[in-house]
């Protein structure tokens, strides 16, 4: 019954996307551990790139950046 | 000083439903830890169901399923 | 399908008070939310002393305060 | 490489608070851990007054009380 | 700079096991969203079988079930 | 009444340095938002290194790497 929690910057993730990482993480523990998919539950949490931040930044301003 | 964090999916949750589980789960935490009320937090997270997998399956289309 | 986290200190908690934390979460899903129980998952996270801090404080030197 | 997560109440939180908070909690492993901030996450959830609960009560409902 | 963190039950997982978990779920955030893997975190909690449940039902009692 | 809750691998955090974590987050919540320190919470979580993953890679096999 594992609980598999993806956290990633909100940037037009797709429906198509999401359901190919709740299918990959789920065969992942199928796959590794054996475990049983009907309890395995997967949740995605999108985070405005305005409040992730990595190495002192803001996502928001490296995304701006690198656009440059 | 509990913590409790409930995830549950996006789906017309009313206020008086929050209320609910709000006072219901720091209940339990009296009633069973003898916690105090007063530094016991609880954090609801609604989840949009196009995030949130279980079976391999995205819960959208298992409410969609659900309904026909 | 609610997942419920609930953090509380590692203070010998017991077999028995795990069993009714997981029941009376349960339960307040099934009451306030209709959830079906079978995919309902609780979680319980045992945290030590020396890792939880409210108010500035370390909870391990606030309990050895209120013993005094 | 540590991952911090802040939550906090939606309230009107600015972009400028946010970097504060981002640089204040990176700069905390630094100082204390001696970590590497390149891959220090901070990672901010804001969470609705209605989804907060502490003491029984809705923070909504705290918040309204404390305008009186 | 995804965060995965995948929950389990504390049972004999393996250090390959873990390994092939780690990779399996930064992959997966290559293959499906372009991420970096230098900057993608998975961290894996190990949970005590007393401390889940799912179905009213603490996970020992449904191991020990399971074997009669 | 923020809740912040740091995971960082277990190595050798000491009782000091956890200190040093809750009075730092504490204190940024203060400065930053201006909360109230008594309902501010922290909990540190530490993390086996073959529990962590980043690039790949298990935590516990960079730091053998960058030992030689």
């Amino acid at each position: 019954m594992p609980y598999i929690n993806i956290k990633i910057t909100d940037e037009n993730v797709t429906r198509e996307q999401k359901e190919k990482l709740i299918q990959g993480a789920t065969q992942l523990m199928v796959d590794v551990l054996d475990k049983n998919p009907q309890t395995t539950f997967v949740v995605i949490d999108e985070v405005n790139t305005d409040n992730w931040g990595i190495g002192y930044d803001v996502v928001t301003d490296l995304r701006a950046k690198a656009k440059k």
